[in-house]
């Protein structure tokens, strides 16, 4: 029973039967091939307007780019505490910015607030002595499985405008947002305000498949280089693009993002007792002390601690494969510890 | 008849069949996997010693970390004026080194001499008002299909020793390198001086991996920590591993690149009267006057010119996956141009 | 009555007359003057020990030189949420260092404590994931007046050592605190683990002097290459040596900062009733509410607010050469909106 | 008879009792106080223009600001191959711009011509894998001692615009140029099409002040954050606004650059068999072999050679103050040699 991470998932027997197909003949490198052309216009349909995507190798790669794009070397990149980019990613954004400083709002389910980030910017521009607030970066879902309703992302967008802020969205999980919101791609992203947004596959199913679709036409050329002199322009780039457009297709992202978030709401409804957060994608956060998560590791069960060493909290990640086998039977760990 | 690349080639069938191999059950996410595991001993194994490797998703990462790790920022990476770092990386040097500069040298097929690399040290060694020579960098095969002999590279190795320049081998064609020599890996690279070889396999029937292998162990948190903070530490790390693994296995990379050699062979004798350099590996480089390309677009083929615009010179590239009815004909092309 | 900064105040006629005397004849550029090779020799007497001395043009320079000296790229410097090199560089940490992170403390008067550091390191060391604690920065005195003493000094010195931290001293106003201290500027530092010392003079009587004092000669060459990378490497050196070597000389730069603190401590005991923090050098802290301030305006007082916008709180910093005037009465204007 | 350098020079007693003059009473800090507001209106006047100026605290700075506000990361800035900015900078523009690249031409007495930049920008236009030409730095007066006309720069400003490239223009001996043209500052800087000019004041007559003179409106902003962050706007601003302001008065940088120019004409006529370039500012370069540089040392001359080691050639800067009694004696040095 491994909810360690989605990322410890394989791939999806479509994804793979996709990449197996696009291997024949030659085919022209550095995303001029066939597959890799067709991105731009698969994803333009998806969103509803014209987009252009950049495949990159990591969601690292994808979230460290679009900051980057965002933002000047003197700015600021304005962020919650817990976000993926300033925790886990060694410092990519600021590598790739050129040392930008990540500034931290604090919020629950590890959300950001309009409110807050109008204070976080307000606070911050000081003028030429200190970082210029220049863009805004939002998880979605966020690192505490909460879920940005449209209406929240489009308030935060806002700001954004206002204060004159990019928006970015790190959509590691994004297929998982969706599906918990009920909404289109597009309402959830540009149309409340994103700029640019980090697109994966690869926790829901890909091997290896991240993308940026870029809604500001603007940054495309920017992103474009960014891109190369990082070394995330793949030569044989039909292999990553045959995953993309194997995972769009017929909707396979969201089947697989629906079984995920599903199966995660039996957890949740099992650990109702000691849930921190409200689970409402794939991932569950429970707090049932340190002997309640030493009983779920004595069951089988293996799993993240979060939060503060000793909490007794932990992170459980259901992914795209999860056997129902796994659900039931942690499902009667979960209860058998409350 | 598409000699454009051996990157427009397709994947071997070995390292399609291994990476859907491992395409089963969870693994440990992060290079943390069984396979990814192997790494480290299947390289050692090959380079008879210690080696600590690192996957990445394209050349260009690998060697941009490389430099990056073996020159301060404020340091020189010496190359040749041709090399792929220089040329076609978008600056990739740059970026990771923050701000490196490459210094070129000239040379006949695109290597350098080691009488070259002494003048052009001895010329940047100008004390805190100009960058400090920190590192060299060789191409094996070069741009020019060139091969280093081990002889050659053990002299650069020397000279960088006494100058105390880091050693980068850019090896994305090492295996046509390698068959070329008919040397042990060990013999082309540490034990002639290398500290960092960027060891490519995507050109070589790989779908998209490359490794910098390290020699020398106290440049390896410092590789590990690059690669996470660039974006290139897979989080599904078991497909990049597959894919090396069975490259490596039963010597398929010696055999795929022996086999593309052994074809360019073909190609260079029936264009004798009009090679640009030896060919040596699975680059030709033909120089028949701008007539003579056209006679053999018409003909069919497709490639690069190379060199300055309207030289007449191009650069055919034999893939891996190369039939022999593309030979046959090519050859009867080349032929027929004398 | 200018209590805003004391980098508001002329320079001392010392500095000027130095200045001045200097100037005649041909003199080597680059630091290889006369003057500027007598720096490390008074210095290392001034710090009882061998150092090496760095004049740049302002403390930014020496604060971030020495910042991106302690750390790679993908570190950690530990420092408070007020510290000047977070709020009032502009990002100059990160731009130096490639893209360093500033990881933030809490504590009372500016200062940090051996504890919170030890908390800090233990929350940031996370593996590759996370950039790694790699240094710490303090301010002497701190950016709200505070004052390590010796003990807290030596205790964040031994947390930093066991940690492998490099400890950076930000001593835009060094003067003031060894006044308060009543210490040897080597008990202060070194002796108590600081590994580089921005050793100001410009607000303490200078024209523009600000030095990196380094302790630990292994870091030598790399601030040397800093420095002339970022423009800082003065061509005729002799005027900033010169008004350095005046500073030192008869005790001119602790006489300047006694003469300071002294009336510092009139201005505070006048406001003792709404001081904010213990006024232990040239700054005073005050909290009257918004209409204490106004009331001390209206009576001709200059200085910043500072804390949250409409706190009611403000900064008086008094110059070496703050008239008694200014003083007295501005301790009547105190003492009047008690 | 010191001519190694212009730097070696002191400051003007006009800069040093400006520099005393403005040394009374408060001033408000970071180029707020009343002398730093008047360089915009004293630097728009001589420039016939609404200008920007930005004070730094050396050429250098004011060269890798000036580059890295007119290049993306990802761009080159082209140059000569003797330019001060890719040999004797320690790298600063690479540093400034976050690792862009510097491309090199060639061209007699260090200038670069119209039709080798129009060459330079078509061999690097290479799309996405190669860096994008961004920019062009020229030298006014060249490394070499060479001027360029008001025709010469306009025709390179001419293809920079057409490539859409800014020009910088490194004007260290900016005043040397200008009176050896007699042209008025504007001729020669914004209305033949440059964008950003160094001005240098230290190497005639100042202690430390050089700027960067805007004519580019929309990059103002980005100097100003680029200035601050990286330690270059000095707190106590107006002690280099007096002397930029002292050095622009009266003509005072005019009156010294045309002595100084007039001195070394007298040079260069006793050096007329063994001139190495036309000496027109305060530049000599002679190539009298080794025997006539030794002579020249045993008469009591110093000088750096220049050129390859031991090629016999060495460079004369004659500085504002240089006496005529060494003028005298280096002119007899010289016809001795002949």
């Amino acid at each position: 029973m491994n909810f360690r991470s989605d990322n410890t998932a394989p791939a999806a027997p479509e994804i793979i039967a996709a990449l197996t197909r696009v291997n024949a003949g030659a085919a022209a490198a550095y995303g001029e091939d066939q597959w890799s052309k067709l991105l731009d216009e698969k994803f333009s349909a998806l969103f509803e307007r014209d987009v252009r995507v950049f495949t990159v190798a990591s969601g690292t790669a994808a979230n460290a780019i679009s900051a980057a794009s965002l933002t000047p070397p003197w700015g600021a990149v304005l962020c919650h505490r817990e976000a993926h980019i300033e925790c886990d990613e060694c410092g990519a954004a600021e590598f790739y910015s050129g040392g930008a400083k990540l500034v931290l709002m604090d919020g629950a389910e590890a959300k950001i607030s309009p409110a807050a980030l109008k204070e976080a910017v307000a606070r911050n521009e000081r003028g030429i002595h200190s970082v210029k607030p220049a863009a805004v970066s939002v998880s979605q879902t966020t690192e505490r499985g909460g879920v940005y309703t449209v209406s929240e992302i489009s308030m935060i967008g806002q700001v954004a405008k206002e204060a004159e802020l990019g928006l970015h969205m790190d959509g590691a999980r994004f297929a998982n947002a969706v599906v918990a919101l009920g909404k289109k791609p597009a309402d959830v992203t540009w149309r409340a305000g994103v700029d640019l947004l980090s697109f994966g596959a690869t926790k829901n199913g890909a091997i290896a498949a991240e993308a940026i679709v870029c809604f500001d036409m603007a940054r495309a050329e920017e992103i474009a280089r960014r891109r190369k002199r990082s070394g995330h322009l793949f030569s044989k780039g039909r292999f990553v693009a045959a995953q993309l457009l194997a995972y769009l297709e017929d909707d396979l992202w969201l089947t697989l993002a629906k079984r995920s978030n599903g199966l995660a709401a039996k957890l949740a409804e099992a650990a109702a007792p000691y849930l921190s957060h409200p689970a409402l994608s794939n991932q569950v956060f429970i707090k049932p002390g340190k002997a309640g998560l030493a009983a779920l590791r004595a069951g089988g069960a293996d799993f993240y601690e979060w939060g503060p060493p000793g909490a007794g909290e932990a992170r459980l990640v259901v992914s795209w494969n999860q056997s129902e086998a796994d659900i039931e039977k942690m499902c009667g760990l979960l209860v058998s510890i409350r």
